[in-house]
């Protein structure tokens, strides 16, 4: 069985991004299952082609996107992706739509069909702040939850779960950025690596109270 | 020609909502159009009875509800409802849903049908901050959000456009809130004024850059 | 008897400053006192000299300089002004000391004279946020704390009572600066009413419980 | 040579300290000198007399205390000691002054005589955010460093420099604590070595700009 986790280059003028850094180190097995990597563009259409062309190819059990939410204090699993893309900045290779769908005809949602409570109460059983977002944007990284989630849906293959997890700033990247929280690399990684064993041993979702009121 | 304006009874401990404050003092005129209000019980299922029972009793051609996001910088229209409740604390008749949908078999989401972009300008341009937002949580606003725009998209009428904002909370509630944010109850009176008369003014939303990265 | 209220004028880039629109909105007569109103220039030295010069004419019984803060979520009593000089940026005329004495050969500090706790007690009363600050920081409104507070006390007269209030930023000026807090210049107003008349049925202060651990 | 780091045990509920897991993990020598690490204890006065027998003991070349800032979020030299104490909570025993002096008839303030500015560059260009505070609260972080600096100044020995810097959170205090930010110990370790390292390198401070507005 494998995990499959994307993560996306640099975008919005950093040098780095975070969530690459920290997928990079994880190690190749959790809780008994095969972890496998790939780096994805940050570019509208070229991010899910990436993710689903490593579905075909890896035949994963369960597909995590990871990508950076600068200015969050935790690590965030996402519990929805909305069919808009709407960028308040360019992607890598200039295109900046406007409320666009991601899909033309698709639902205009789909929720993660990873165990996201279960996830962010596991990061935060490893000493790591963690909570349920429901935004993960209008950028790139709600559009490629949403076109993984859309595939796994329509194409398939129909049982494997799929979801995307948002990490913060590493504290390289706010040294020039005052006031901004971060999480070292080393804690992202160990954060995704308790997410990655709790989708492994939670086949379906707990149900405690992780909501929001707005 | 009326526009629908509901805001919410105090909830979560609080001894007054700056929604309901602000929408009170609304002029009841605005750009032409009548605005009537009306308080709705931060209830799930009891709010979205009390918006859609105004809706048939005043036939509006837009409906806006209002509510309370404490923490929130700035008054922020939202851009979409999903459909969950997920309750973070009790609502007011002691009801906690866990993962429960607002609407069994209804869509996974509803978008906003008020000009999001367009109120967002208005409110910047009266002088005053404000955003799109990506998310109304997963609490008694999202659920109304949620149910007004289902019952516009199937009972109807149709052609009657819905959505929401939030505001953030007032000074008074601040005092002993070190370090959150507040605006005053006039300045948010003022803010959903210039919303509701770009409401009015704007049939479509304008397509201008208000996205997210998360 | 006279309060004697200094407020700057606008600097930093921005087109106004809070402190001023505050000021000059406040009563002619607060408590039976009357309350004389100068607007000083950001400008170090200057600003002394302008509020030194106010203290010779109207001859007070106290003075109560204030100051914009941007970025803080309530209104600032300071505990406290340092003698040093360091600009983060350049004043109203060119100037950017760094690391220069306020006066030179002068105490290390001057504590406010000013009863802060219950100034701050008395604009949460009023409905406001407020705490009492340990620091007002490295530009003019430190510098003219210090040097008000020197006269006061070297020149005299040595019973006049002398301090500092910050406000924040109003709604106008976050329009463009997302997630920064702000009051509106009505409350910024009620609020430095309420210390005033605080200052004047306050020979002493009280002594409550308003330090900070860091 | 010598330097002395002074560090904090668990105060307000915490159960661990961060200054104190950072500096017990600092190497015992950088850039040349020995680092010589105690525990203070958090309470008025025994905190000032642990650190004055440590340098009694020890005739170190510089003094570094180092204590916990809750919510910042980056590592911080402190310019200054004021001479107060006004506790917010209890010290761990229990006492709680409010407005009294920490040295009676000492002056109001000292500034301290470590090259702060070039310790927050260093920890910078260790890829760390840091900053220059101008306020190190009135608890027994400022406590100790006017008791420190004062003993240096009058006691001796006279050649010695001190000072202090607060440092975050680290991620298990945050889990609980949702919104604050935190810097791992290994992070704050790292960032701490950089600051002696500066302090063993810059017998003067630089004067580069690191002022605040307020």
């Amino acid at each position: 069985m494998t995990i499959l986790v994307t993560a996306f280059d640099p975008f919005g003028g950093e040098s780095l991004n975070p969530a690459l850094e920290a997928v990079k180190a994880l190690p190749s097995d959790i809780a008994g299952e095969k972890v496998v990597t790939v780096e994805v563009p940050t570019v509208f259409g070229k991010a899910i082609e990436a993710a689903t062309a490593a579905i075909d190819e890896h035949q994963p059990s369960a597909v995590l996107c990871v990508g950076q939410a600068g200015g969050r204090f935790d690590i965030t699993p996402e519990r929805v992706a909305i069919n808009i893309d709407d960028a308040r900045i360019a992607d890598n290779e200039g295109h900046q739509p406007i409320d666009k769908p991601v899909v033309e005809g698709a639902p205009p949602a789909y929720f993660a069909t990873l165990p996201i409570k279960a996830m962010a109460q596991a990061i935060r059983d490893a000493g790591i702040p963690s909570s349920v977002s429901n935004s993960a944007g209008t950028f790139v990284c709600n559009h490629i939850m949403f076109g993984v989630l859309h595939h796994l849906a329509t194409v398939g293959p129909h049982n494997v779960r799929g979801g995307f997890v948002h990490v913060p700033f590493i504290p390289e990247q706010t040294v020039a950025k005052p006031g901004q929280p971060s999480l070292s690399t080393e804690t992202i990684t160990k954060g995704l690596a308790a997410a990655i064993a709790a989708i492994v041993e939670n086949e379906r979702d707990v149900a405690t109270v992780e909501g929001t009121t707005h």
